[in-house]
């Protein structure tokens, strides 16, 4: 299901002006989100970041219209993964922005998979490196071919997906996810300026749900040493809300099993449900 | 003017698969050239470079495909710029590639601007590194927001275009085009591992026109500090030919008036008159 212009829409095609330059250049911006019952989960944060990644890049359309977009897909199925896409619009030949952009903001809807939720996770690092130097490495662009050519590399070798190290061999984010380890009391993750996305879990973690715990968090440059130290990592993100890391290329971690582990996904659990207004139940596969 | 499927077509939208990975995620290739008077420069280069790269990502499309479509546009205008792009065409939801991808070519032409043929460039160096650890660095892939977004940061300081170091700190190339830089008796130009696109008339400068002329030529990592001393440096692509670098930064060149640089610029125009069948005043502004 499509969302464009103010209505949804059936089917998967659209009148699309082949001249936009999220197409041509991948100079766009997207969001996703869950959404339990019609109800899109940190809706507010969601709308936010992709208002201010398109700020960020120079164009903007209404707030509202993010919304608009998010609430009318999220009663399409009873878990729906939302997603909004927002680009520059089109643009005339060459790199140089119209001076006038006219955004295009689309979304599209999909049942999301229950099953994902909390679903362990088997990390391959990968040669690439997350390249922290770009704008473009704090900001959910349409840019994602490393992530997809670096998880058809570690699913060909037997993982679910990559993790990234920035340009100065600092770890950054997992290909969808960013990435947490749990060393000794502390909670660990590294600072945007690493090469990271501001993932909306990411931040009601941070900002939320382990202070909540009395947990002490720490967001700071993480070494590849560190997490091979690590009692237990996991990843976040909006779909698969907090994925247990159980093995990093040849070492495996008992994350499932971690006490903070599953108290902090158990608070995310409420929290998403209180988010949706729905019993923790409305999560279960 | 657009090419799809086949044909012609006059205006800028078309129906349009808006779960295509190309938009929704870089995940696509696409190719630019010049065509004179009906013929593409170096159309076959053009052709194998596309279908290798998307080789590349794992999907493809008769390479006939790629001749049929870049012909129907070269005749849309006396000097076309023609762009060809290749998509792995619409997925499912993720990151994971369909098993079957259904490619997605489609091409669209507008008129070329001979005032940009040889016209001199003004370089900002840029703080963004091109990220040569990731195969996409090698390929013309749909994700050109770095090039966007330093291009921007260049113009606003009183320059054309970003000149990219990668992450070792080493020459890359411009946001645009590939570097050549004039040291002694010597052709520079960094190799592909650098975290450079192979460019068509970079290749034919080194396989043809430069050896032509007798200049020895150099495919080896190039160190900023090298620019800095080179005599001369010029910037290469299918559209702007070959552009001497009048600045980087602070420093002055006169590379427009370097011997080297305008020998290699006549043997360039003939090759493209040659490669178009039109005399070399079909180039003129």
């Amino acid at each position: 299901m499509l969302w464009s212009d103010g209505r949804l829409v059936e089917g998967g095609t659209l009148p699309f002006a082949m001249a936009d330059r999220g197409l041509l250049l991948g100079d766009g911006v997207f969001d996703t989100a869950l959404a339990v019952q019609g109800r899109v989960a940190f809706e507010a944060a969601h709308a936010d970041r992709l208002a201010a990644a398109a700020a960020a890049l120079g164009f903007s359309v209404e707030r509202a219209r993010i919304v608009e977009a998010m609430r009318a897909l999220a009663g399409t199925a009873p878990l729906a993964a939302i997603r909004t896409t927002l680009t520059r619009g089109p643009g005339p030949r060459g790199l140089a922005p119209p001076a006038e952009p006219q955004p295009f903001l689309f979304g599209s809807a999909a049942p999301a998979r229950a099953a994902l939720f909390f679903a362990p996770l088997r990390l391959m690092p990968t040669e690439i490196a997350r390249n922290e130097t770009s704008p473009a490495a704090r900001l959910k662009t349409l840019g994602y071919l490393d992530a997809v050519l670096a998880a058809r590399d570690a699913q060909a070798q037997g993982f679910d997906e990559a993790l990234f190290l920035n340009t100065a061999g600092r770890v950054a984010c997992a290909g969808t996810g960013n990435v947490f380890a749990i060393l000794g009391a502390t909670l660990v993750t590294p600072p945007l300026g690493e090469g990271v996305l501001p993932g909306i879990v990411r931040a009601e973690l941070l900002s939320n749900l382990a202070p909540g715990l009395g947990l002490t968090v720490e967001e700071r440059p993480l070494l590849p040493s560190e997490l091979e130290a690590a009692e237990a990592l996991f990843v976040t993100n909006s779909l698969r809300l907090l994925a247990p890391v159980t093995a990093l290329g040849a070492r495996a971690y008992d994350s499932a099993g971690h006490g903070t582990v599953r108290r902090l996904g158990a608070a995310l659990r409420e929290a998403v449900a209180a988010e949706c207004a729905v019993g923790a139940d409305a999560l279960d596969p």
